[in-house]
């Protein structure tokens, strides 16, 4: 599973039927990272850090085998210190992001 | 799931049987970026920044569990700003590809 | 799926049963770029850029949901101009080959 | 499978029904390289170099088909050399973290 | 599949119940490149440059639906040319694998 942090909710409204009206979060695995998207299966806000599971686990995490995400929020981390350099991470920080984004992006 | 960007329609008439005749995309994760191919279930077009599922839910997502898809477009959303730092990110832009084109290549 | 070039056919003498004699080729995303086997489900020859499929799908792509591929090639593009800065991408370049062989490696 | 070193205990109260009471392990494959969170099959502690399965291997490994696990540790090796330049590797080294964590972080 | 280079066996003793008595191999992608663990279905040595099926197929490819494995060789090339510029490839050589450790690592 992969440690992410939630920055957003994201907004499609022309979706598949299957994806129902389940809220998509934009999660990152480092602030200024590449951005995925995720199901949220736990409850989870903006600035959380999260356990993401991928595979087709994400499936059953996110309630049934044959609902279609290949990312599902499984666990808020109770206290998470990202190991990025000189990043708080506790809110999203724009200015932060510019710095990091070229690393895997 | 993966937030890419459409670039245009794939044509390929040699194909396996069970692709039927579902139209491929190319997509891209940013302007520039590396190019992957992706199963359309939603009804895009070029320029539109959409949500696309892998693994096995990628099958299931693009109509059945036998389709042979590992990419499927599952949402488009609604307003994105990609996060690449000088670019409009609206319509194919030639000259950003060549700048962007090292980074994960 | 991924866009790839077809190098060559590959010999592999001693491989499991269940492989039978289906063909093995070398593939591409880039040329110079690391190197992939897949199996071929369309008939293409080297030089021939193609669409591979992975995952679970390369499985029953390749005709069975028992074969053990994770990657199959699903289509022949009718036209590819790959993106590569000074590369004709049409014939096998071994010049071309080692001035891209860093970036992703 | 992947070689991976087991570097602590990951508290997440809040989760979802499915992962139980197991422990989920923060691992890394090399000293101060990306964080990931594997199940823990075998038993082991921190600093133990270990072999963690991903795909849907590791939903059996974790014990049952529907368990939500994409990593989980299925062997603690017995020694192992890790082949960082100039890494000790056999206990958690804060120092060695930071010069190590911008390679594919 | 990847083409991968058989380096050593790996050691196990503690190990889950599912994986058996099989060997485990330590497998490259390039010499000094990461190290994976696969399961051996063909019966090879140290040196040999072999095919590794992932994802679901690897499981199969092992043996049984059941088996916990995400890599397994499931073929020995006949004859491997790697592409790494000076590299001999047929013999372990720890001097080169300091001068590409840090590529993809």
């Amino acid at each position: 599973m992969k440690i992410m942090r939630v920055e957003k909710t994201l907004v499609s409204t022309n979706r598949i039927e299957q994806l129902g009206h389940r809220p998509l979060l934009v999660v990152q695995e480092k602030i200024g990272g590449t951005r995925s998207v995720a199901i949220d299966a736990v409850g989870c806000i903006p600035g959380d850090w999260v356990i993401c599971v991928g595979s087709s686990a994400a499936r059953d995490a996110a309630g049934s085998k044959d609902f279609p995400s290949d990312l599902t929020i499984v666990g808020i981390i109770d206290h998470w210190e990202p190991d990025a350099p000189a990043a708080p991470a506790t809110k999203p920080a724009a200015s932060e992001a510019g710095a990091a984004s070229g690393e895997k992006a």
